[in-house]
């Protein structure tokens, strides 16, 4: 089975969702975030509007989910993981949900808040 | 653990990668085409470029994948998984590749091809 390889594919400027679902997190002062747990994808204009960072906890008692606008999300090499501009702070204190109490993604509300927390236009502007 | 509840979530007019990734592909005569593998992205737009079909194979022999535009993806709430209004000849002639021979995703002329196989402008237009 060369599934995994599929999966890790990433050539030039395309990369496999698998690939992202995974991939470690840090800020630009190197300390580690988080990791990307799954990417929220607008199904009309078929652009990833979320990466949901999982945060925190061990073996799945106290994780939270951090919704972070794909556009906030830089790929660093060197670092083998993605970039993000903040302090750690920011984004513990960003909005956030336990597993099980999944937000509505679809509230424009929630969404505008969201990316207002962020600093960044939201993703159907 | 809710990991696969927050995988399954999909509310509104977004969807979870990991939701897309398995769902069955069917055509309009309901015939079963085969399933989603994997989506790739571009990364530069964050926009989804390809869901990978997973065509034909028994336990990974003889299976192929399949690159189909993300834009001639439906969602079919009736039958529970993605329509694609094509032959069944159509998609199995389609640009395809094993799973161990990943083609240059990058390749811009390869990219033209495929799209133009299945009569939709580029992602990157």
């Amino acid at each position: 089975m060369n599934r995994t390889q599929v999966a890790k594919d990433e050539t030039g400027g395309l990369i496999a969702a698998d690939k992202v679902e995974g991939t470690e997190v840090y800020n630009r002062a190197g300390e580690h975030i988080g990791e990307i747990d799954n990417i929220m994808i607008d199904k009309l204009s078929g652009k990833v509007a979320y990466a949901v960072m999982s945060f925190g906890g061990f073996l799945g008692i106290g994780e939270r989910y951090h919704p972070v606008p794909w556009s906030m999300l830089k790929y660093d090499t060197g670092q083998g993981g993605y970039v993000v501009d903040l302090d750690k702070k920011v984004l513990t204190d960003a909005p956030n949900y336990e597993p099980n109490r999944v937000p509505d993604y679809a509230d424009r509300a929630w969404g505008k808040k969201l990316h207002d927390y962020y600093g960044v236009a939201p993703y159907w502007y």
